[in-house]
């Protein structure tokens, strides 16, 4: 028996995602997409490569109101647009929000689904984290858990592929032209992501997460996360290694690995690197993290916790290699 | 009951490829991996991203003549280096030659499924067409077949990113200080893929293809395919798309566009676009075609041979729909 | 004494790379900065590199009837934008037309500067070449002069980095996820360009141009413009290169080449390389040609422009090699 | 009166960028070239858009002990290849080492022009600083010099593009299959430019530099070097950028901007760009600097340490604008 699921925010980079995991997934038929560009179209106009079962499907004007019989509903909508919108869908469906505006809501668990699949299952409205903290926490969480790092004084220096940025309405600054060859800090100080980092690493730790740094950057590429993470503790490397080993020892979709991770290791999965160098001598700790900005760090993510919460096989739809190169 | 296969090449592009289709294929089981950089070394080790089951597969030195019991072997050698290696694998192992070298050659079947799938079925010996022949002869085949071009006179002006020139030994044009932004035409007047393609017009016109010219180029993206190919013929745009419809109507993995196809729009897919551009006045058309080099133009055309050669649906393992953006 | 000269289109990307070259001018003083976006800020609000001596001025709202005294006013406007305000202009300040709207328009001498310098000396309204058509007629001219092809059915498969679509208002098209590890044909069959090229080829060969056809591609890199010319004549190889070596034996911006050009050879110059393969049994002649579109595709060839209307010798501010790698 | 000017390296992409840098210098003339790669062909054939009046300079093969006549000699050799030879150069030759050989070694000033020009004028021997420390010591020198930071426990994130990792023999890492789409950190706690860092730190501040911590990243781009660092003092935002404007106010190449620097905003210019962040309530600053790694990363210092043990004014053919975009 099939669950059917519906995509709201199919013009976006998130969204598009969303439809490429869904079209591929042995349990979840499509049957609605909306999306604020492209209502009106089949699906094929917009992506041309979509499967034949899919291809006439239209997509409609988002109204939540108007919603056909759904057992789940994935919301990729810009920050500040979904609140509203997604408290008039019908109880009866479940939600995965892949935006930003119900991450440690009210009514909502935070979807970290590789720390926290527990808190998952059995709820039906769930918060996708976004991809920056999705990188850094899960890179986190097993030094945390373990005590092994100070959850105070964290600097995260965290780099992103321009689709990141989202599709947006083309600004200049995300232009070719501009921003091939270019390599952009921005956010300085201020990111969106930094309060849902902050109240994780202190959910993790019970300890305070003062003196947080957050440095965001552009990188000139498509698809990727890189967060490089300065701790102070006294683990040694291999401690943290078999920490994290430990901590995801059950886990489908994190990786251990001893080199440094590279964006293009994770690139169309839903996998999650980590790898950690230590310096006890200094009392600090290097932690890295890699995933895909829209699988880990958004729809597979999306996906995983529907799996979730639907009471499906964690990895279903999920189980691809990635794309190398 | 699972199919075992096997792959020699893994080392380079386009047996990585192979190796990702082959782990998410529901049929296939990759029981043998061979590759010369990498011998000695376990599948995760050079593939940080492989699928769980395969993580600890060894990769051997590749004898042909010391094989662990094989249904298919998929070999994807530098070009020479196969046809030799290849007579001495048992005659009960089927073969999918991504290389160059049997092209054509006796005793093996040419392998352009979309255009050929009897010729295919039931074969044991099959020699995979190379990455600019796939997408030139899959958008020419309609045309030619329906007599809306003739054969000879015809340019290809060709374009493929930088893995279809193989993973190599780290040749510096390669590299990505010099290759990127840049746009560089190569092996002008004698492309080594220009008889498989001239052979293949021959058969599917009737005609001569006298007068052939083909001009690759290497483009600064790493994965992606397309010709633009200027043909004599009176047909308008509406005939020729028409006559691909019909052609293709029946076939999985060919789609035929209004618009001009874009190289991203078959990225990671088996998939090939082509698209058609007349003007009967001058009696011209302009013929388009795009597949991703590794997909359609290697790996993923090997898959597709392989189900048509072990009589499985000739979409299993390839159904994924492309990665975007 | 210095040559007092404006530019209006400053924050365009034709624009800013003529700030670039003026900057360096060893007889041009910018005294004007006009712009649509960037009006009211200062020079290095925009261009945080721009040298100190022209940090602080500033970008005007663009009014062709309150400029300041002036010798050239470099216009980098929009296609369609130019014609009537450049009609307004001084009578006084000669004007060079790096837009689309006097090419060959009455008037204005078409400034094809490699071929043609003695119709651009003494004039004081020149329309600059569109960039293809620079990398186009610069690789076609000596062929056409010397009567080595034919001027009918010339095929020319163009392609261009994205910078050559312009800064625009940021269409998501040109979006760097969406445009990088992308390659796309556009404007099939009815390029804006195309009748610049077929009057020009007429003027230098004295026949028709019937049949021409154009192809452009958009290519995922910054800059650079490589067109692929094929032609009917029966010349030799080495007979194309001599007319070439002997057309452009006194002209300082144009490299014959034995190996077929590529376009980083040009980035940031104002050259032009051009190249050929010839099959006389076939009467084909492949014709290569590129440009930095920006440099002789742009701001270069504007610049040459105005140093033989001003006088000046050519290769003044236009010296440098280009940027490599 | 012309400075006659050798280069060894030059199939390098250091030694390459010091050829454009010195064909178009006002006072140098280029009579010596010698590469490993390259020895036995003229300059055309290796850079083909280099200025015509050096284009049949035959590159030789590298003998210190035959040299013609020189006054400065541009050694861009690999680490380990340069302390032997140079050894063996005349002592009338002064000599710019890019390489990593010489710095701080006996008998070599140390060149960070921006920071220290009155070490440089005078002497014979220079070593160029490296691509990261150049980026990372002009961002700090001011706050140092200032003591508006701490001296210890300074963490460096550090990125470059891939021409940073040297034209080398082609390895594979830094093909462009594999390192397009890929952010790749590496040589984790160990990178061979720490020391040089540190004794920096340590000679602006009179402090120790204990605690520093240096991890560099590979990014998909040609050019360009961006450090992000995160420092421990009390200083405001405003504070630091005035330190900074203070500390440059004299010195040509060196930019204090608002907002955090961009790659782009330096290539192919010798400019460095600096700016800062600063939350005195954490005790925290975030000093981010640019440079072009060709450029003030390596063949834009030396020009400038050139141009300073010559008595030649500092800006001397390093006056162009950066390429943008």
């Amino acid at each position: 028996m099939s669950i059917r699921v519906g995509i709201v925010g199919i013009s976006g980079f998130g969204g598009g995602e969303a439809l490429r995991l869904i079209a591929a997934h042995p349990a979840f038929e499509l049957v609605y997409a909306a999306g604020e560009g492209s209502a009106g179209s089949r699906l094929v106009e917009r992506f041309p490569g979509v499967p034949a079962k899919l291809a006439g499907l239209l997509i409609e004007k988002w109204d939540p109101e108007a919603l056909p019989p759904l057992d789940v509903l994935f919301a990729s909508l810009p920050t500040g647009a979904s609140a509203e919108a997604l408290a008039r869908v019908p109880e009866t469906v479940k939600i995965v929000d892949i935006g930003g505006d119900h991450r440690y809501a009210d009514g909502w668990a935070y979807g970290l689904a590789d720390v926290w699949p527990e808190q998952i299952a059995g709820r039906s409205r769930i918060a996708n984290p976004g991809c920056f903290p999705a990188a850094t926490l899960n890179t986190l969480a097993p030094l945390l858990a373990h005590g092994l790092i100070a959850p105070g004084n964290i600097v995260i220096d965290a780099k992103t592929g321009i689709s990141g940025a989202g599709r947006g309405g083309g600004d200049s600054r995300f232009g070719f032209a501009e921003s091939n060859e270019n390599l952009q800090p921005y956010g300085l100080l201020k990111h969106v992501h930094m309060p849902e980092i902050a109240t994780t690493i202190e959910r993790l730790s019970g300890g305070s997460a003062d003196g947080l740094v957050f440095t965001p950057h552009l990188v000139p590429m498509t698809r990727g996360v890189l967060v490089t993470i300065y701790c102070r503790g006294s683990a040694s490397t291999e401690q943290c290694l078999g920490a994290a080993r430990a901590f995801y020892a059950d886990r489908p979709f994190v990786r251990v690995t001893d080199r440094p991770p590279q964006t293009k290791w994770a690139t169309g999965s839903n996998l999650s690197f980590v790898s950690y160098a230590a310096d006890p001598a200094r009392k600090l700790v290097i932690a890295m993290g890699v995933v895909d900005n829209l699988g880990k760090g958004a729809a597979g993510h999306a996906v995983q916790n529907a799996n979730l919460i639907c009471g499906l096989p964690e990895t279903a739809g999920l189980d691809g290699a990635p794309v190398w190169p």
